[in-house]
């Protein structure tokens, strides 16, 4: 039987992470007691939350401890079984970490059915991915037809998912993105109504002439002056949905909050924070109309996937530099 | 008859007025026309929005012009009359002007009945004041009993109202002043449970251990650090109701943006904006209900009142040295 390698938390990184952050080891596989399932992993998700589970402190979930397997989300087949509720051959997702094989109780694992999605599809635009954008835009960004809808970071995992729900409710959506290939995605392939390329074009001034009327709903991931040039752009009664701030993430120095918030006055508008775990309730039914649309056509799901565990570093810096497009998955099955 | 000593915007300030900011001027008093009043103005309110009305630019509300009497809502009595509805004798509020007279169609001002409150009482609790205080922490704060509130600005003319209006309410209301005085009035006068002096306190580690469960609602006037100390302290599904930021009002460089925004994120919190216009249409029932409070001695209503148009600019700088307590009105009749 092969032996297990793992993705070992070392230190907590300032800034980026770098050679002294994690430890690739290798150690045996741990068999299931009863109760426990043994999962090969197939898959694991990458997220630019990773970078804030390994800062300490308060934050909406407990950091990675130094010395744990680095967190991750995770789909895989089940290999051995003690449980009574999964048989080998199921595939599970859920919090299974940048390792090879996991052994678990399964609990806040659940099971996914490949006969109608690829396994990675349920770390994508079927998992919290997917989940992220849905409630994201619906519940917290409230959009209604006829909206204009702003994403940052709209070429990403959740930007891309965002900006087409906003289309299927007949909403204007503009993205914003890093570079003509990303921009050019949106617009001709995603639908989107239009595109601002941050690395080419001032956001402010391209707001001005791409958004006239103004902004209904801004879906932010990025943060920074992003943030700030969209508070300028606020229609009365905006919701601007705090969904990540990718831009901020690596600060060394202390975050930069957004100079214009006392938009949010002037336009009554509010800011609104949210994290996908609140609707773990409402997963099932968001995965069946997401599942439904991507059936249909009308929802594409865009993945970037790499592969080896010995590339974990590598592909988790495709995050931050923008090197990659829609949701980036590394294969860690050999 | 007299002429109207009229406060005239002269230049528009960078920072803090001056003395080139503003010119008190004599001019013939205008009279009515059909469908017209002449008002004896007796007093002005001064609000730390007349900071904002005097810059360029969109904003809740168009920029006074230059060349215009300074903007003030104010109260006083019809000394002639050609408008339907209004006989001499009628007290009205409305937009006066930093003016001792004014003549006006009565557009946009209403009746106060001086037998049930003192005339100022209309521009303090009575008036818009006393308004954005109740819808703010009502409508836009959401606040429910057992709510842990927090004020800045809480010994202001709007800051001491929601603490009160919070009280009634069944919360824990902690608020933010300058001096022990004001934290004194708080605690001693006004029925809330702690004060923090941001003089003498560290604002942060006073909120640590005066609100340890932390924050529901922050009712906030002042922005700055003060924001961002509110920020750390928020529980699960907070609400910031973002009323004024007067620690910015008069910056030369960029307005400090809350660094602590991603707080929203982890705690799921809103931030919301609002103007108190909007609720114009419950104005009455508030009003109301605040003079049955007020009656009752459930509600006190604190005014500093200043006298003379030739002293506005010093008594309108209190607003910001804070140095007043309560409402600050100037008393115009002369």
């Amino acid at each position: 039987m092969p032996q297990n390698k793992q993705l070992i938390l070392k230190k907590r990184p300032n800034g980026h992470p770098d050679e002294h952050t994690w430890s690739l080891e290798t150690h045996p596989i741990v068999e299931p007691n009863d109760g426990e399932v043994l999962i090969e992993q197939h898959y694991i998700s990458l997220d630019p939350a990773m970078r804030g589970w390994m800062n300490e402190g308060k934050s909406y979930i407990e950091p990675v401890t130094i010395g744990d397997v680095m967190r991750a989300g995770s789909v895989g087949k089940v290999i051995k079984s003690k449980h009574p509720k999964y048989q080998v051959g199921d595939c599970l997702t859920g919090w299974g970490g940048v390792q090879q094989f996991v052994t678990t109780n399964a609990e806040n694992w659940h099971k996914v059915d490949t006969t109608l999605a690829p396994m990675y599809l349920y770390l994508s635009t079927l998992g919290m991915t997917g989940m992220t954008a849905y409630f994201g835009i619906l519940e917290v960004g409230k959009i209604t037809k006829g909206d204009i809808v702003l994403v940052s970071g709209a070429a990403g995992a959740v930007g891309s998912v965002v900006g087409q729900i906003a289309k299927l409710k007949g909403c204007r959506v503009v993205g914003i993105a890093g570079g003509k290939n990303k921009c050019d995605y949106l617009t001709h392939e995603l639908g989107f109504d239009d595109a601002i390329d941050y690395k080419s074009e001032n956001v402010m001034l391209a707001l001005r002439s791409k958004c006239p009327k103004g902004i209904d709903v801004f879906f932010d991931n990025v943060g920074g002056d992003m943030l700030d040039a969209a508070l300028v752009h606020l229609r009365r009664h905006a919701r601007i949905v705090i969904c990540g701030a990718i831009s901020q993430y690596n600060n060394t120095t202390r975050i930069k909050g957004p100079s214009n918030y006392l938009s949010l006055l002037v336009n009554r508008a509010t800011m609104q924070g949210m994290v996908v775990f609140d609707y773990a309730d409402q997963y099932a039914k968001a995965a069946n109309e997401m599942g439904q649309w991507l059936a249909e056509g009308k929802l594409k799901s865009k993945e970037d996937i790499y592969e080896g565990i010995e590339n974990f570093h590598e592909t988790y810096n495709r995050l931050f530099t923008g090197d990659k497009q829609g949701k980036l998955i590394l294969k860690v099955k050999q």
